[in-house]
């Protein structure tokens, strides 16, 4: 945390806010250039993820939101690769040191480090003319060799997903107004805003998606993206029915009312979702396992031989045409 | 690489750019959404640091430069360490993805990285409204417990130095104008410029760190503030003998000629020279053990009992009054 171009001012905001995260004694109290993971035998699982303001957060976000979204995305990462949470670093590029904006940021980071077992263990402090931004690089053990991969899917898979597509796409919606904000009642909004302000990693999920899964990813730029990367890595392709893929309440009754297709709901980002792919045999097994983890893991499809991109059919078998499959930058 | 908000556009252009560069078997080709880091008993040393446009590098700066900048200021921390380098990971927040930019940065980085054996394991590309930013996680490996920390330096102990010092604010004084650009010749310009873009990791120092230092950090904010970091975390303070600071040739010269003062050197940043304790009885040992490295090592001064900051003093013993001890962004 001491290192870069940094001074007393930012040493002593890192002292007040960070320090108390720095609970492993790999972090050495932020008192280093660097920090240490100790071997313990296991694979160490290494994931980064950054995220900016007015790209992956709104300027107006709460900071405890920006906080708990930046940690969670690495978090989610690690999960959907069967990693169990070991620590994390953080950059944090910053206009101003704005003690207004860092305490709950801080506060928020602390408390989600505390709850998914992930401490803070070092990281950067620079100022930027620019937006904010938040890098995170986020570590996981699993056993040696059984980091699950995106290759790895094989025809006859089972297409699992858990909890709710499309929320987080839904929220962003809502918070850009429109047609979806005027649609949507106030709980909903709250729930929708919510799901897309701070996501749910499926931490609890990581030992059984290891134990199951051929492959997996998690869901952030879309399910019909993410899936074709999937599909594409392990050399295999899949068709999904459509009507199975799982919605909340207030996702469902948007679709019901004619709102917005399913076909954006699967096309939107941040979800954060576990998206893997499971041997028929397993399915069962894979079910009863993430029952104690109260997180729904759904059944939307199969993998099958490669030929063509995955597809999405409706209840008759029909293939939906989707416009787009994910979120894009450039 | 290919989590975050990424798509199409920006996965082809890191299968262009940035797959070759990814040749550990843990970095997967950068078809997955982690890397893997595999268990050998060592300590894993992580230290991160991000540069950002118009505060760590210029608008202008060729992309080469920047790339092996965002690297060796990681492989800086390392070697001060004691850490042997393992890989990094790369977050790069970029306006556009500008292939006549990409291009040189990716060839640039991979040349480093095939250097020092530090390859690309991962990483994350986004987009942003606002300055370039490149910020690198890198990992080192250690015998267990061996980190060098910035404690552990204890009152005897030698103050030593890699390098020379305030080269590197030299170069970003001229690039800004002013005097010292109109009083440096042309060759002096081109290798203090060179210093301030491009700085030399002591990687090669990192063994020789571990076996004799007590204490070690890199230079980065200025050597002034810097040490007086090292001592307040030890618990000591330091002494030091101004005239024995290390000085390139262009830098004496400016020095010699009243251009600017040594105070400005030691007080300045960007160095990325090692800064390390080593007990009285080994410096000779460190010393002959530096020589292959071809590394100058320098003896500046004695680490002295706690009580007040460290101090520099002139030839006579005088303490130099010093306005500012390091760069300060907030």
């Amino acid at each position: 945390m001491a290192s870069g171009k940094s001074a007393s001012g930012e040493d002593s905001l890192i002292a007040r806010y960070f320090r108390p995260l720095a609970t492993d004694p790999g972090a050495f109290g932020l008192d280093d250039d660097a920090a240490a993971l100790k071997p313990d035998g296991s694979d160490i699982v290494v994931t980064t993820d950054a995220i900016v303001e007015g790209v992956h957060f709104l300027p107006d976000d709460p900071p405890d939101t920006v906080a708990r979204k930046a940690l969670r995305v690495n978090l989610s990462d690690l999960a959907a690769k069967g990693a169990t949470p070991a620590g994390f670093v953080l950059t944090l590029a910053l206009r101003q040191a704005d003690e207004a904006w860092l305490k709950p940021f801080a506060a928020a980071l602390g408390k989600d480090a505390a709850e998914f077992a992930c401490p803070l263990l070092g990281g950067d402090t620079v100022s930027t003319p620019g937006p904010l931004m938040v890098s995170i690089t986020a570590f996981g053990r699993v056993p040696p060799g059984k980091m699950v991969h995106r290759s790895g899917a094989k025809p006859g898979d089972r297409v699992m997903v858990t909890g709710t597509i499309g929320d987080a796409a839904l929220g962003l919606a809502i918070l850009r107004g429109g047609k979806v904000h005027a649609a949507a009642d106030k709980a909903a909004s709250e729930m929708l805003i919510g799901r897309y302000r701070v996501p749910q990693p499926r931490v609890a999920m990581a030992s059984i998606v290891r134990d199951h899964a051929s492959a997996s990813m998690d869901v952030s730029d879309g399910l019909a993206g993410d899936l074709a990367k999937l599909c594409g890595v392990s050399g295999v392709s899949a068709v999904i029915e459509m009507e199975r893929v799982p919605l909340s309440g207030p996702a469902g009754d948007l679709v019901a009312r004619g709102i917005v297709g399913r076909e954006m709901l699967v096309a939107g980002g941040d979800d954060y979702e576990i998206l893997c792919t499971v041997p028929e045999g397993r399915v069962e097994a894979f079910r009863l396992a993430a029952q104690p983890c109260r997180v729904a893991v759904t059944e939307i499809g199969t993998i099958v031989q490669a030929g063509s991109a995955p597809t999405f059919r409706d209840a008759s078998g029909k293939e939906i045409a989707l416009e787009r499959l994910s979120y894009s930058h450039f």
